[in-house]
């Protein structure tokens, strides 16, 4: 069987872990959180970097950094993971939901305009599958309206945007906040965990407290207070030094996952891309503004009688591929809470793609097979 | 230097890792966290066990699973940690502070019924330093008027408590639902960490929706539903892989690390007993309900001069003593949100506890020169 995701050791994860055991410093905050910390900010240019125990937390501080009220209302992408709208309606946010592209499951960003009222407080488009979504008229409807941008980017480690001004930059350092994953099924993994990365100034200060459980325990260790108190609320948002030994494994070998992976995304391409355009099946579409990350490789059948079809040929073939989100709009949670909009085309990523497996690990007879079984047949759907 | 704290490893901790990291699976809610909550749940009589990133998140957990709303009213004593308190204000609660024992930093029990409001929703009782509050007394109450007992047993793994009907229970099976943590300062580690246990049963299904992100994920892989989606708030409340296999290291050795503690702990008591007694010092007092886990070893001193003295004849002389808490009521972030009630007995523990080194590999040769260097004073205060 060949897996959709099998999560990938550099060789150093265990000696780093033995590291941070052996140094009698597993809590948080130790020696290898301040070395991630300080690469990625430096790699991509972040305001301010801070990990966390998931991306689910990083979105749950933003939420809170930007003081998210009872009814404050907040635009996302109905096709997108639940934890990008419950961390908002944890605080008490109304979440407005935006339907999907026609060439990509990411944000339609000319919808966003017509969706703001005098309750919005922040747009949170996701860069599905690490490709940007239009941030320049993101950025440019936030500014006019006064809102926060906070990129759900836990899926979009080392991808780029290139605006108008021809400057690239990295996903993650636009919008005021940015939220990464590093789950198992990521690019670069520490089984459970994620970033955020603070680009407002604004932010950083309060960041650090909310991240020390509304504590002014990093001001402490620096020496800027003299004792240190409840100053706010917060959480328990830092991860163990477990958990960031494991990660700077990754980081350190970052160029060579990043190579690999794109390596295996450039074959799905080369090899499928007749195929879907013959028999008008969907595969990644890359706006020039953005760049690949590789996270994912997916195709997008014409409907969903198509889409079981393929999945079963897949599975038949010893080979697992698998379907992504469900219209949060339509979810048991939400549908009496939603105004009632239909989302076409959130329905339809939901109903037709397909992720094929991606992993570094993935040798080229493996990619061949995939897309030998997948274009033997045209699926009638 | 002794330093207060130091992690202990029992030697399988970087083989379990090894052993999670290399089964590809190191994402939440694996083996070793299934066996870390069965072990749990079938050696303390638990309803239910849920891993969680740490106390901190139990405690939010419970605030969730208890529907707590805007302006609910939460007692708890303000000697405590914050994020007993924070976990609730998250939620909106408005947080009761009560004033601790004059015997103990615990909540004064019999303060409790006198803080109930037609707002009150929940009692949040500490079990400071492993130590059991008095939990028929806070049962009793909790079923007078119709409240939720939720345990901060963040210290208090492996203690007991024994009630009027005779049965010794462990601290966390007894209220609706409990916290515990595995931070690197407590018995059993996991640099970062927690658990909730779940007694209640009507919270147990619940319970495990919030802590897979508000889906129904759990049930989808117990084949209980066709697919898995949104069905509630929640968050990203799971430990890696890393952390629980880290954590089963522990369990395993449960039994030799609880010994060696108690070892610790009661050479300090025999060593300064007599000392303050005739200097009118506070040393642990552990009532005939509880049982001992030696999580800490505390002094408490007369008053704050008589404590700054103390920890300076410990630093001299090359041990590292640190005192604990800030009354909560105080803090820069509560104090215009409090009552104004005085707390005095928070207050002197805040000004007056000492906690003294102790961990798994204190040597007795330690023990005796920390013992002698605080009982060859009297420190008048």
């Amino acid at each position: 069987m060949i897996p959709f995701n099998k999560p990938y050791l550099t060789g150093k994860e265990a000696h780093y872990l033995y590291d941070a055991v052996y140094s009698g410093k597993i809590s948080g905050n130790g020696k290898y959180t301040q070395k991630c910390h300080e690469f990625l900010k430096n790699k991509y240019g972040f305001g301010k970097c801070l990990l966390t125990t998931s991306c689910t937390d990083a979105l749950e501080m933003a939420a809170i950094l930007i003081n998210i009220q009872q009814g404050d209302e907040v635009i996302m992408p109905s096709y997108t993971f639940v934890s990008t709208a419950n961390a908002f309606i944890l605080r008490g946010a109304k979440i407005i939901f935006a339907d999907s592209r026609t060439d990509h499951p990411g944000i339609d960003e000319h919808s966003i305009e017509s969706l703001i009222t005098n309750k919005t407080r922040a747009i949170v488009p996701v860069h599905y599958a690490g490709v940007a979504c239009d941030m320049d008229l993101i950025m440019n409807i936030a500014k006019k309206y006064n809102l926060f941008v906070i990129e759900d980017a836990a899926q979009a480690i080392d991808s780029f945007y290139t605006g108008a001004d021809g400057v690239k930059r990295a996903l993650g350092s636009i919008g005021h906040l940015a939220a990464f994953s590093f789950h198992e099924t990521k690019n670069i993994i520490s089984g459970e965990g994620g970033m955020l990365a603070i680009n407002d100034p604004q932010f950083q200060k309060r960041a650090e407290i909310i991240w020390e459980k509304g504590t002014n325990r990093s001001a402490f260790f620096k020496g800027e207070v003299d004792k240190y108190g409840w100053v706010d609320i917060g959480s328990s948002f830092l991860p163990s030094e477990l958990i960031s030994s494991f990660l700077w494994a990754q980081l350190e070998n970052l160029e060579d996952i990043q190579l690999t992976r794109k390596r295996h995304w450039n074959k799905y391409y080369e090899g499928l891309k007749d195929w879907a355009l013959k028999n008008e099946i969907k595969i990644p579409f890359i706006p020039d503004f953005a760049t690949n990350n590789a996270h994912m490789f997916y195709i997008v059948a014409k409907n969903a009688n198509q889409r079981h079809s393929i999945l079963k040929k897949l599975k038949d073939n010893g080979i697992l591929g698998v379907f992504h989100y469900l219209s949060l709009h339509k979810s048991l949670f939400y549908i009496d809470k939603h105004d009632g909009r239909e989302m076409a085309l959130s329905d339809y990523f939901s109903d037709c793609l397909i992720r094929l497996p991606l992993f570094y690990e993935l040798t080229n007879d493996e990619i061949n097979k995939i897309i030998e079984v997948i274009i033997s047949e045209s699926y009638h759907g």
